[in-house]
């Protein structure tokens, strides 16, 4: 039964190991500092950090003037932002370092519940990454719209015990824990019962706010867009996960509350990021040389990345090079240069010169109910209509590119038979929200100004946080062609242009996620992103990333869900209609 | 349910708190500096930490001028080693300071196995102290001698999963470890398979030794004595508890390994102590004030005292001052000064100016396989014979005052018919031996140079580790007197001279632990201690705790168990006659 166990110390008794990596600086994360040692590995556990040139194996590699640093550890992200499944995710990402990652799964959760987070965890058994999870705490997002699922404690109950569970996903119903609310608190309470990590959502919260967090139980936030939100974590018991993605980069802000007595309180994370970002630039090793780069001493950046992120999430064999730790380390040339030139996954080499060295394994096939979850009522142009009866004054969303906000406009629209009409000229078209989880045949329609969107329509069932069907159109025709493709698709992105589909990326698993490889998705979403030009030629920013939060209706100022145009502010419905 | 949780997020927003220590200097143990600040308590929590002067409470006291900082945590102590109970240990240190203790109850396991852990466990929940228990890995303590009990894996099974066990106690079995023996890893696994802690025991052990012991997953030691020893398990990824107690002072020699890099891997605990010198000087409250003496900056050492033990257990709610936090605090004239003038256990203060406030609570009833644990056989002088049938050379075991290692020595002495005739006047006495648990009928007598008793016979049921009935003497009589008090009495300590007791210290909990308490066992200790003089009158070392390491077979040189006279160096039994 402890053949392994056995065998690993065996060999750190007698120096005969497996496997040695020969005379490198490898990077003591626990005391930081660079020693000279030979690292031996058994079984993809390291049983030897030797200076003493005492280690014999059969085989070994030649470290000397290399630099190896523990495996990068990513504290928080959400894979289906990457379009990617989990066992694509790792491909992407170990061939830059990282070699552990805490997932919070709560877009599948939010279309596909449960079904959906064991789609995640299966998925994960296939990734060479270690890939662990936090259950999402906050399915659905809100009240306020329909998401495909209803999490509560009890419906958590059945995963919290799972080995790669670590604990409570990102805590962002804030009303409901600082009310004491007893939903919110019986699932916080299934992590910190058993010890387990409580993850926060600190986004704009203040001191107060934050101290009804941390009297509640939680022990993260990784929403700091300053130095002094993230000194008020730090003061009050939190850690920090410092936040560098796509839309959402902190880490230049937030990095000068560091400091030499706090530093231990503080590791990385990624959040959302994009998958040509993550192919090209990879996520914490990037944050890790951007650390460096603006002056963090680099085996303090590396802690960060390794030791504290593991100490955050009580996982303690991970995060050093040590006997007793798993064998996750990489290769670096410089120390100062965060590009592994081979990336070793329990002691094994899986990726060099940022490619995997292993093979794709099996992926898993998701359930039916998770590659059939787009289900739309027929809908026809009439419930498309946007009436206004008394006067041509409406509530108008106003995007702001690239952004989680909106503004709330109320403005004067073309209309016709009092009827909205959409205008490319004026830049105000119509946007659709169709609830796609339950065929609850809820259609909603708004006004949107802003898209700049020429010609045609675009559909798309990634909308955060319930991930209900939405399309953006210059026409209802086209808009309605968008929709139908969509279902066929089961999911994804679509691109309509005078009746004909002329772009599309399948995103058949829950809706979110594409079922090929890396490579192929990344290839799909330049041919999509190539045809959307052919809608709006002078396109300059992420288009489906800024219809992604439309429907967001926890942040400012004015959103549509499946449930109406809802007044974040005001925290209520508002018609369309002025007066 | 969450009633007390719901209060205390409320009270964490309303500012209306319990209780408020208002204006103090509060010590920030997470990024060490001191905070004027008010703390806000309700339920025996701390909801709030404000320098707004926003908290109102019925409560409150004034704490200007004064310094806050976070209850004491010893991170490894023998309570049994104090003779009194935990729930008796607690009214000692709580005043001092320590407000949370993890104990290794090894002594009354060794003696009742199960119940004795029971107990121990029972009665901490009477104390005021929060006192946890690591679950002993070595009992028997070897398989050399015969102890009260053996416990497996299967026999931890059940305690593994109570709310005060964090874990698997010292593993002092290194051999069974660096060999992978089966039922070693079967104790390991169950706490590591929980993601509890692992204690070692590196006395003596080597960098390669404790190679093995991390990499069989085990994660502190409590016995560096040198700063090399230290930094050595740092290293390799242990946590090092600097320990001061009575017989083992280490922290002057250690404390030059802590670095500002690697303090955090460091914390302090007591190990043994005895009993007038706790009520003396209290344990880690002592350890931290003699850290700042040797020049530690202050909140350095009161971090390892608190914040770093806590991290070390994995007690996550414990060792801050934040919201979140239980309201353990320590008040202080000085911040240099480690005098608590008042303590507070979960929000309520229970000692002020080195004195409980809180009556005793009723004392648990022990078992009464606990309270009858002395079984010893009928013993007659013909038992205690010594034969030296061919010479009058013998090995001789010479004790080291205070010391645990004794010397092996090769002596002539007297004789009288053959056999060993004690002699003061050549300080060459007769020790035995007596099985004392399941009435084995084992009895081991030994010739013993150095203690200098002048007349009588004293005996004792503290014989590490197997607790057996240890008698010493100058003549036959009073040894067998001695030991039919000790049985009479259920252990303890017994001086007899002149065939009548003139001294003992009845301690009829597993005959280890006296059920009086701590002030009138002080007194008894002290009056036997008044005793032993006439015995003995240039008495100038601690007799009773040298005896107590004489029956134990893992520390050189020559020792007896009941098995035998015991040459640890050679690893085998031998005779005492020579030749």
């Amino acid at each position: 039964m402890f053949k392994q166990l056995q065998q690993q110390i065996h060999a750190s008794q007698t120096g005969k190991v497996d496997y040695v990596l020969r005379n490198g600086y490898v990077a003591d994360v626990i005391s930081r500092q660079w020693v000279q040692a030979d690292i031996g590995i058994t079984a993809g556990k390291i049983v030897a950090v030797d200076t003493t040139n005492s280690l014999t194996a059969e085989q070994q590699e030649d470290m000397t003037g290399k630099y190896i640093i523990p495996g990068l550890i990513d504290g928080h992200i959400h894979i289906e932002s990457s379009v990617v499944t989990p066992s694509q995710f790792s491909r992407v990402l170990v061939p830059h370092g990282v070699t552990t990652a805490i997932t919070d799964p709560h877009e599948i959760a939010n279309v596909s519940g449960a079904e959906g987070i064991q789609f995640m965890l299966a998925d994960a058994e296939q990734a060479t990454m270690d890939i662990f999870v936090m259950l999402p705490s906050s399915v659905p997002g809100t009240a306020l719209e329909n998401a495909g699922a209803i999490l509560q404690a009890a419906d958590l109950q059945s995963f919290i015990d799972h080995p790669r569970v670590l604990g409570l996903a990102e805590v962002m119903d804030y009303p409901a824990v600082l009310s004491g609310d007893q939903a919110m608190l019986e699932k916080i309470e299934l992590a910190t019962a058993r010890n387990l990590v409580v993850d926060g959502h600190g986004a704009g919260l203040n001191h107060l706010q934050i101290r009804g967090y941390r009297t509640a139980g939680i022990h993260t936030d990784h929403e700091c867009v300053t130095a002094e939100e993230a000194l008020d974590r730090v003061w009050q018991g939190m850690y920090v996960l410092i936040r560098e993605g796509s839309a959402a980069k902190n880490l230049k802000d937030v990095l000068p509350a560091v400091t030499p007595a706090n530093a231990h309180r503080f590791a990385f994370c990624t959040d959302d990021k994009h998958l040509d970002e993550l192919m090209a630039e990879g996520s914490i090793n990037h944050a890790v040389q951007l650390a460096i780069d603006e002056g963090m001493e680099p085996l303090l950046a590396i802690q960060l990345a390794t030791w504290n992120a593991a100490q955050c999430y009580r996982l303690y064999t991970r995060g050093a090079i040590a006997p007793g730790f798993v064998a996750d380390l990489l290769v670096l040339e410089e120390p100062t240069v965060m590009k592994p030139q081979a990336v070793y996954k329990d002691g094994v080499k899986v990726a060099e010169h940022g490619k995997m060295l292993t093979k794709q394994t099996s992926t898993i096939t998701p359930s039916a109910a998770i590659t059939h979850s787009v289900r739309l009522p027929q809908v026809d142009a009439a419930q498309l209509n946007i009436a206004l009866p008394r006067s041509t004054r409406a509530h108008v969303i106003e995007i702001i590119p690239n952004q989680i906000m909106t503004k709330k406009r109320i403005m004067d629209v073309p209309t016709e038979n009092g009827m909205f009409k959409a205008s490319v000229e004026h830049d105000l078209l119509k946007l659709a929200i169709v609830e796609r989880h339950h065929l609850r045949h809820h259609v909603q329609a708004a006004i949107v100004h802003g898209f700049g969107l020429q010609r045609g329509a675009v559909a798309t069932t990634i909308a955060h946080d319930s991930h209900n069907a939405l399309v953006l159109g210059t026409n209802d025709e086209d808009m309605l062609v968008a929709l139908r493709e969509l279902e066929a698709m089961q999911g994804g992105f679509v691109l309509v242009d005078n009746g004909v589909v002329i772009g599309k990326m399948a995103l058949p698993i829950a809706g979110l996620m594409t079922d090929v490889d890396a490579q192929e998705a990344c290839k799909q979403l330049h041919d999509l992103h190539e045809a959307l030009h052919i809608l709006h030629p002078t396109l300059d920013f992420h288009l489906f990333l800024t219809l992604s939060f439309i429907a967001l209706p926890v942040i400012p100022a004015l959103k549509i869900t499946d449930t109406g145009l809802f007044d974040v502010e005001a925290f209520c419905h508002i018609p369309i209609a002025v007066d």
